[in-house]
């Protein structure tokens, strides 16, 4: 099963929680067991998982990225000017894998699914694929 | 298939080869070719590939994801100061995928499979789930 | 199914494009949906998804890498020196799952599938594992 959802992202570096949407798929999938496929199809985005307690993890996460990868670089040759969102993007991943039992998602007490934006604002899409097996 | 696994990590930054336990599983398991998912559940924890040979490559990996992610940052707002933690984790990924084939982990001859501590000691899980196919 | 394949790095840093390689098998494989794991078995290099259009991407994250983890450091033990290589590829990640749907990898428009060399010239193999569902 393949399910795709849309987003619209507000700032341009931005962690976006998509946890309930995917589990929500999930449940109503009638998968018991198996894998699902968090995948983003955009090359200045990402998915990854992380906490989902305290909301200044969010914002320490993109300050430290964006400290590790400067938007603005004197060597920076590509000429959209977006370098560093895809290097955020390589660095967290395009997609995630969760594992699926008993019908929800296999996630630990405090992770969560983000979608993370690295170039907005813009509408973005996301796949979630989900493999079932015994 | 579903295997959970708990360690006990010893240091505050650690890569721990679980490697054997892995491929243990998949060997019991009767799976002849298919994937293994290995997982981790927590935030500041990840699983990470790499060399099995020289243990040099673990304390240099350790020692430099600790130089771009200092531990202490000024900016950090996240109160229980382990936001280095969660953005190694980040790096490193909260998962990893390897092929099964005729009924072991198909690894190149220097990868491992690792558990990698950022915010330890800590009891710790992960969980290995294998997804036949022909 | 499983596939291998090899190719020739010809830099020490390259960014090598197999997304044709990989959907070709894809096509011949009769598989119509489910996921394609690409996977790297070596510890100095990796698999990434990122921009397939200005080549100006790839030169600009060869050199943002560098400039993260440089490839001469004074606190390096591992004497074979090439620690930075291991740290691109546990950053961009062993492997990558991409989504197959109606007999295609469905990639984001502007995305491509790249083998990531950090330790060249060298001969790399990479497996491609297909894996059916409905």
């Amino acid at each position: 099963m393949l399910y795709t959802e849309t987003i619209l992202t507000s700032q341009r570096d931005q962690i976006h929680d998509i946890t309930r949407t995917v589990n929500a798929h999930v449940r109503t999938s009638g998968v018991v067991n198996g894998i699902a496929v968090v995948y983003c199809p955009h090359t200045t985005a990402g998915i990854a998982i992380n906490e989902n307690a305290d909301p200044d993890v969010k914002k320490d996460v993109l300050m430290r990225l964006n400290e590790v990868y400067p938007w603005q670089h004197p060597k920076d040759r590509h000429n959209e000017g977006n370098t560093a969102a895809h290097l955020k993007a390589i660095t967290v991943g395009s997609s995630q894998t969760i594992i699926i039992q008993d019908g929800n998602l296999l996630l630990g007490m405090w992770q969560g699914i983000y979608f993370c934006e690295f170039d907005g604002p813009r509408t973005r899409n996301y796949h979630i694929k989900l493999i079932a097996n015994t």
